[in-house]
This record gives structure tokens, C-alpha cells and sequence, in this order.
């Protein structure tokens, strides 16, 4: 079976040569773009349907629809991230991670957001004082039961 | 000075004495519950005058408002939470943030989101399966720049 | 409010003072042993009903309702645990991590077991060629979702 | 001789280009699905018995025999597991690793549970508001003796 | 209850106070050296005939019988030991750990030394070209057995 | 000049060709089974004449002599041992390390045990409740001296 | 795409046969030294029209041009940096950064310093008693907004 | 003697009594602002003179006279910072570091700028696009000398 | 009886009184520098009779002579000095490591250097280009011996 | 351009194939052992004399000569050594860091011993009790300075 990594590298290169934008391989598989492009990278695995059009649209071999739609191993090297976007984030975590805990307790109870039942979108909002972006996580709520 | 440590602990002591939520004192002092829980637990500092109204509406000592206006040094102790709420983000950061990365970059071109010109705020969705937690950071997009 | 730390030395220092089990604790309060005793251990939260009858089984003092329901930073201190007993799970998670997740994968599809909407029991099996420790494990199946 | 990296690689190929599932290759040779699922992944030895059962089954060339019943060197390379399928059994330690301690002490005395001495076993229990899954260990209780 | 850090804090004053070698301390208590040792450090618990003789010997309160009889949590702070004396240790399981892996395979099978039912002994080799430390290790061999 | 690393390899080959035990090597080139795997593995140098024993014992081409009687640079990438067998080792360390300290002192004054000058043995003992691994370490005391 | 590994590897190569200076590359491309080999070095992106000029300058293939303007992720391997050179400066950030912290505070308030909106120059200050580096930094004060 | 802890401690004290600026502090001095607050932060000693007068200006106790001239440890806990004003300088020096390596060798030759015959200034540009913080950093460059 | 930590705190405050410099020290208790401050520093046993003559040196109480004479354990908290004046003896030996061991094994043979039977000196070598550090050690060469 | 490790690989093979010692090589070329050694592993740079004096000695291809002059990155892959003989100079850091620091202070003032500045020599110290290894450094010492 085709290496999940083996398929990143092939996608972005017939993404290449196609000229096709991320928006638009979402938009042709019926997915929103961070979900699309995390599948893509290897980091979540697709249904049958989508997996196809994304063979057909993407002009892939046969054998990465396989591949497309195996469950992944999620791993990353850094357990503190150096890119600079990326850390950011990972930041934010470090410096808001105690607010979160926090608010939703308040909010909710005792739980957690799920990281599983999740959906990510990322937007730019336009701004004149420079352009914004904006990202939103949508994770269920899933409460600590005793037993 | 009062330490920033000293402080949120009569934070927490005067916000069970007094029943307040914390929705209750951001609104009271005109902030966002985000950010004044997180001033609340040292994170950030206050401008004067959502720091006067904190020390009224907390009944904090006079020496605390210099505590509140204090630049705080962020830090954290693990480098990987533990606290499951808190990991759950970093387990996001790590799982999507190259996606992040490649989606940012399709949208805005290279740079990255500010965590500094940044604001977060944390909803809940209601939902007959659950209920959901919804998080939306705002930053602005840095764009690099060569000299 | 009584932190976690206080409370737990507070109510071992009763539990012996008393003489009473974990399993006669866990079994006064209406919970299974092992949620009573991590909820003891500072590791989960009460609800109001087992708490307070807790307070009552183990003559603590009346503010301890509020820090036995009050929701807990889970965290531990070493990255590897060294306690051999602690250490052997540790080690079952090494060995066997892609077996659960090959496994689990095949049964379920692709998605997680919750650490969250879960239990866990430990019993005793006995055995002329040595007893034997059983622990299981029941967390629900979460299916990652695209969005 | 056949590395044991060689060997998986080698295992997962026949194992799919045989459609068969791991289900099917545990029963084929007599052993359960984890300790199977384990040789095979490399991080147990087979018996020469069950060992020459899949190399029949799996239609494997000769000197598989000796990789499959060579003894492994048992290695992973996360210190803490990045993958939110095996991190979350890593957290279920952190968080109820001290439990685990307290409960079998007070049921076995001073002593541990073999990870040698040792088996587990996943299972599905269907449940309409989710499936859930049970893992299953079993292993011999040691007890610390003095000398 | 007596912490096991304030109970070894008063042996070894009593020790000291006494003018008692560990040699003594271990015979006077029917154990050998080593037991005794780690016991009085911490790191293992007494039966309760021993822990009374040493209660008595080292004339400790009546609340040191239960610190010596608790299950100890076996704690070490450095991953990798500083001290010239434990990290020759450390170096020879560095140098020697896949000999001893491969020699305890080729003359056991697969399986692993036991370090609970173990012992150890520290002797003195008198040598005209310097004394040797002779150390001796005797674990039961475990084998991993299959299911 | 062969690598240490080749050599290994080389070495792993030929024994298995030619069906010898590392005993049985051993006792070929007149060393003791520790050494001599500890030497085959790469991790200490042979003398010229049991160098050339190995090369004609088991076959190895010309210019393993040179890399069998070079000085190695002994090096391990687990700062924590994985696998279980050399795991136990390093947990004894842990556990026992002060306690070998205490008593190492007290027979021999200050100093520590050689890891150079030293020798170890691995030997079976048969028991009916189980066979049991004796290791024996024997090094020799350095002393601290002052200058 | 040409990776920027391959890519910096290529410039190297070309730099050193058209004796090139990296004085000369930036001034031949119209940016400042440090912008231009943080870029050849694949730690930047260029945009088109300098990118254009140093395919031209370096006679570099077509494909590299789309590999200077791709967005880079930035990365490195050492947390601590081990070359003395750059070794002094994370130095000088561990003995001067609380210091940097308290007078950027006292000068700008409550911000930070960006590490995006930035420049660096380089610069050889001629000195009888030996030359000196002068490192000069400019980046954006970024001030901490409440919301 | 008085520790550099307690000195800083006092220090601060004074300051905010007094009501002096850093730059007030450096000035009454004759130091720059950057070695002053170094200094009473404990990461610089003062030579006699500006000693006594920081002991003047900030009514010290006697005591503290020794203490600022005393050579002090320099340390840090962090390895990484996590304040993300000293974090965004680590990450410069991440980003920038190879490249400051390559600038220096290609100017200067082998060798390095020093850390310790080293001054460092931080000014404000005004900026009606938003202000800038200028680190000039000033080392004398130490060559390489073969032997 | 006394701790080191307290041992070496109640030195300082005497050197400090008396005025006494530690090559005086050294040279009261017949002692090299290096030797007698590393003893005074905790980091060291001293022999009966330098004990004795540094109590009366440094006018110390009686229970001080068990402390200098007690078999320290050897500790250092970080893995990586921070401190400049260490850092460079630690880049030392990251940089000359490999170049040390070549050497050592071609004058020497297989083997080390001992760190045991072992002095270090540190002396002043006045220099109209700047003074110079000369720091010697001198340790036994322990052959690797084969058994 | 040839690296550096294929420099030094080259190096190697061609040192043993004319039966040369470092001794004889750096004597060829006019520096010392330990830096001739340091050069030939890569981890320093040779001015051109000496470089085309190593070349014509070793029978190098011309373009090693480049190499042999170019800058090193200087770096390794331990923080903490493993191999015996390295590891031990790495104790004697830890050991005598702080007396190192101390007897520096207290010859020099305030500063360093600087590492580029720098040269190191071993020799080799007849002694029937056993051969020494002694090891000089000599460091500039340099001042800290204050601005």
C-alpha cells in the first residue's frame, strides 16, 4: 500500500501541476478546506466518497484511494513547534491554556472539549488597519461522568 | 509590590467570598471574559481603568492595582499540558497546525497570525447531542517583509 | 477554599485515623473504587451528593464540599513514571500502543476510545499459581468526523 | 536473516493482498488478536508452532520462520505518545496511575502487576449511544519480597 | 502518618546517635545489608517482625511501624544519575545492556530478569592490586508467554 | 577500515551460518561471553589474539581485524532504556543506587566501583519455582584521593 | 518543486563557482545581506522581482524560482545551539533577556518586540584593539491590546 | 552575605519607593541602562564605584555594597523562554542564527563575536506606523588561533 | 548531623569574616586549591586531619568535622551549565571530545582517563596580551582489560 | 564542495593506508596534535599553509583544500556523552565546575576563560603505579566589562 507520506508528495505535486488552489481541491470534494487539507497531509483519513473525487480531481493511481482512506498514525517532531506561524499557536496554548480551563468549567462543567468531535475553519477577515485571521474551533463538549 | 501570584489568589478568595462569576466581573469591569480571567490569573495586565474597577468590585487592597497594571512575565511549566482541557489544544496544534500553516499561507500569503494584536473569546453552542464548545481567536496577519 | 493538596492529606490522615478501606469509602459514598479513590487523590471531581456524603463518612470539615466538588488541574510530575508499579503500565502502553491501535482501528473504524466517558476497574483474580491483578478499561468509541 | 522491520512490512503486504483480517490471521494461528497483532507488528515472539501456522497462512517465505520467533528488541520512539488513539491510554496512566497504585496495594500488599506475566484483550460492546471499548489486562501480581 | 523522607531523616540520626554500622542494622533485624538499606532509605517496606526489631534497635517512635510497613512510591529525581558512584552503574547497563540482553535470551529464551523477585548482595574482594567491589544481582527469569 | 557497525553485522551473519552459540564463541577465543558479545556488538575491543581466533572461528574476511581490536566509541540512544529486559537493569539502579552507594561507602570508604577495570558474569540458576539470572558485577574500588 | 534543501544546496555550489560574495548576491538582488541569505538559505521567501534577479545573477534553473518564493517553514535542530558563534547569542538572550524584558516595558509599556515586522544588519566596526561585530535589531513594538 | 536574590528583591523595593526610572538608576550610576538593570538583576557585577553609587541613590543597606560587586552565577530555567518578549529573540536567533554564522565568517573570518567583551543598547524609534525597539548588540569579534 | 549545603553556607560566612582567601585555606589545611575549595564546596571528603585543621582555621563548631569528613553525593542541577565561565569547559569538551579520545587512545591504547585517581590544578600565566587560565588536570589512563 | 565528513572519511583512509600517526601528521604540518586532530575531524579550519601541507602529506584531491580552510559548524549529537572516555571529562565539569569558578574569580575578578582563544595539549606522564593522562588548557582570561 502506498505510504501516507508517499501520497503527500504525490498530492502536492499534481496540485502543482494542476494549478489547483486548496479552496478548490476542498470545494471538489465536498469538504471544507481544513479538513481536506489535513487528509492531504496525511493527518486524518477520508470516507469512500470523498477519497474517490479527490483520485478523480487529483488524477491519482488507483492505489491511493487505499491510502487515502487508511486510518493515520498522527505524529509530529517537535514537541515545542520553531515555525514561527505554528508557535504562535502553541503560545497561545501556554498563555491561555489556564483561561480556557477556566471559562469553560464555568461554562460547562467539569470536561473537556473534544479534539475528536471537532471541526477547525480558518477565515481572513478584511481590515484596513491590515487584514485579520480568524479561527474557529468547534470541539463537543464531553463532561467527566463518575462511576 | 504585591506579586502577581499574591494577587490572584485574593482574586480567587474575593471571588468566592463575594459569589461572582467570572462572566460577572469581566462585564463589571467592561472586558471580555477571556482576557480578564487571564489578567485575573496574572497572564496579562490592565489598563488603569479596568484595574480601578476590579479593585471596587473585588474589594481588593489599594496596593493591588499596581499588581494589575504590572507587565506580567508569561510563563508555563509544562511543556507539554497535562491537564487533558489543556491538551486537547496542544493535541489540535499539533495534529492540524501544517494545515494551519498551508491555509494561512494560501489566504493571506507568507506571514503569520499575531498573538499579540489577538483576541479570543469562548462560546457555548447548545445542541440537543451536546453541547459544543466554540473557540474563536482573532489575530492579525503579519505579513514578512524583507529589507 | 481548600486546595486539592490539603484535602487529600486531610482525608488520608481521617481514612487511617478511622480505619476504614478504600473499598468500604468508595462503597459509603455509592461510587466504585477506583473513581472514589482518584476523586481522593485530587484527580476528579465529586458531584454534590457522594461529596457530601463523604464529609459526612469522614468527619471533614464543611469546606471541604467545595473543594471535593471542585473541578481539578490533572496533572503529574515525571514524564516516564519510576514506581515500578506505575511504570509496568507505562511500559504495556509502549509495547502494545500500535497493537490497541491496529485493533481498535479494525473493530471500530477510525477514531479514539474517550478518556473522558470512561471507566476503569481492578480486581482481583485468584490463582494458585499467584494471584493476578485484572484492570478493565471501558471508554466510549469516538469516531473521527469530517467536516 | 529477516529483520523484524523487514518482516512486518512483509506481513502487511500478504495480509492485504490476502484480505484477511487480523481477526482472522489470530484465529488462523491459535493465539488471541493482541499477542498476535504484537508478533506481528515485532514486538513479540511466536512459538515455533504458531510461528510456522503464519508463514503457511500468510504464505511467507521460508526465513520469515526465524524473524518470527527471533527474540525483539521491544523500542518506541515517543516518550509521550503523539498519536490521540495510544496518548489517551498514556493519559488514563498519568491520571490514574497513583490510583491504580493505592487500590492494588490495598488488595495484594506491597508488590506490582507483570507486564511479562501478562495478557490483554480488546473488545467491542455495542451500546446505542456509542460503542464502546473494553481493554482488558491481566497480569500476575509480584510481590516485593525481602531477602 | 510518618512521611517515609521524616522516618529516614530520624534512622539516620538514630543510626549516627547509636554508633550503629548498616552491617549491624541489617543483622540486628535479620535482613541483609542491602534490603535493610534501601528500607531504611525509602525505597522498599518492612514485614512487620523486621520493622518491629528495627523500631526497637534504633529506639524510633511508635508511628515509625506503619511508615516502615507502607508501600513506598520508588522515586529518583535524576533520569540520568550524577553521582560518580551510581553513574558507573548507569555507564555498565549504557555498555552492557544488549549483551546481557542477548546472553539472558541465548540462555533463557525470551523473557526478562525479574526486578521484584530479586535480590542483591555488595561484597568486598580483597586484592594486594586494590579491593574489589563484587555486586550480585538474582532475579527470577520471567518468561513472556504467549495467549 | 570495516566499521564496528558492519563488522556486527557480519559477525550476526556468520554465527548464524555456522550455528554457534555465543558460548560456544566465547570459549573459541578464550574470553568470557560477556566480553566476548560486548566485543562482537561493538562495544569493546579484542586484543590481536583472541582478534584473530574470531576471524578464522568464524570466517570473517581480512580487514575485520583491524575493526574488531579498534577502540570503540560506546554509545546508546536511549538516555531511558525501552526494551524490558535492559529496562529492569536500570530501574534496579534507580531503586538500589543510594543504597549501593550507602553500603559501598561504608565497606570501602570514599571512592567508586571501576566500570574499566571490572568484569561481569551472567550465569543460570536452576530453581524449580522458576530459573533464576545471576548477574555478578566485580570492579574495583578507586578511592577518592586529595591532592 | 525544487526543495529549498536542494535548492540552498544549488546556490551554495553556484556561489562558490561564479566566486560570488554574499555582499555581492545581495546588493546584486537589491536586499540587505541578512534578508538575502536567510532566503538562500531557505529560511526566507522572496518575492518575484528579486527572486527573478537572483535566478539570473546564480544562473539557477527555472524551477528555482518558484522554490524562493515558496513560503518556508522554519525550522532547526538544536534547542540549545552547540556552535560557539550562534552558542553567544542564545547566551546573550538567557543573561539579557529579563533585562531586555524590564527596559522594553519601562521605554514601550505592556508589548513586545516583533520578530516579523524586523530587519537585522551586520555590521564590522574597525578597532585598533581587535574589530567588532555590531548586530543591530529592528522590530515593531507590538503592543498587548485588551479586548 | 546578602544574596543576589535578596539584593534584587530590595532593589526593586527602593525603586518603586523612590519613584526612579531605570534609566534614572543608569544614569545616577554612569552606566548604561542595559548593564545597570542587568546588574540588579543579579546577572552583572558592579565595579566599585558605580556600587557605592547605586548604594547612595537607592538608600542600600551597607551590605548590599558586597553584593553588587560579587561575581554572580548566571543562570536561567528555561531552555527555551516562554515570555514572549525573550521568546521572539530566541526565535531570532533561530531563524537568523546560520545566517548571522555565514555573514560573520564571510566579513570577519573564523572566529566569533564575544559574549563577554559585549554591550547591548535598546533604543525607541519613533514611527507614526507604529514605534520600533532597536537592540544594537556590540562584540569584539575573537579569532580562531591554531596552535 | 551538619548537611554539606549547611556545611559549605557557614564556610563562606567564615572565609567572609576572617578574610581569609581560599588559597590561604588551601594552604592552612595542606591542601591544593582546587582540591580544598571543591571539599569546601561540598563536592569533596576531606581526610581526618585536613578536617580537623579547617575547624580550626575557620573557627567551625565540633559537629562541622562529620560533615567535611561524610562521603558527599556528587550533583549538579544542569545538564547544560548556563553560567559562561562553566559553559566554555563544557563547549570544550563538546568541541575536543572526539579529538581527546583520539589522541588518549594513540598514546595510550584502549582505555580512559580516570576522573578518580585524578588532580586538577589552576594557574595564572601573566601575559602583556591579557593574563591567561591554565588549568591542568592529570588523571590515572585505566586499560580496558578483556576477561 | 567536499564536507566536512566526507573530508575527515577521506582523511582517515588515507592516514591508515600510509601508516601514519596523528603525532606524524600534525608534526608534517606544523601544529600541535590536539588542533591537527581537531582540523582533521572537522572541527576547525585550517589556514592555507598548513592545508596544503595536510594535502600534499595525506595525498588529498585538491579540492580538500577548500574544505580543510572552510569554516566548520561546530556540533554534536550528545548533550550528555555516552562514551566512557568523553563522559568522564563531562564529570569533572560537573564535579569542579563551581570550584573551577571560584578559584577563577578569586585569581582573575570577574570573566572567563575563553574557549577561542585557546590551546590544549595532552601528554602522556610515565608512572610505574600506572601511566597518566595529563591534559593542559590555556584559555585568555577575559574580563567582563561594563558599559
Amino acid at each position: 500500500m502506498m505510504t501516507k507520506e508517499a501520497l503527500t508528495a504525490l498530492i502536492l505535486e499534481k496540485k502543482e501541476a494542476l494549478s489547483l488552489s486548496w479552496e478548490a481541491i476542498a470545494s471538489g470534494i465536498g469538504l471544507s478546506p481544513v479538513f481536506a487539507v489535513s487528509a492531504c497531509l496525511g493527518m486524518n483519513s477520508l470516507k469512500e466518497e470523498p477519497a474517490k473525487k479527490l483520485v478523480t480531481l487529483l488524477e491519482l493511481p488507483a492505489d491511493a484511494l487505499a491510502a487515502l482512506m487508511a486510518c493515520p498514525t498522527k505524529t509530529w517532531d517537535k514537541v515545542i513547534p520553531t515555525d514561527p506561524l505554528i508557535y504562535r499557536f502553541y503560545e497561545v496554548i501556554g498563555v491561555y491554556g489556564p483561561t480556557m480551563k477556566t471559562l469553560i468549567h464555568e461554562k460547562f462543567g467539569d470536561g473537556i472539549m473534544s479534539a475528536i468531535d471537532f471541526s477547525m475553519h480558518i477565515d481572513k477577515e478584511e481590515n484596513p488597519a491590515g487584514d485579520r485571521v480568524v479561527v474557529t474551533m468547534n470541539g463537543k463538549f464531553l463532561p467527566y461522568k463518575s462511576w
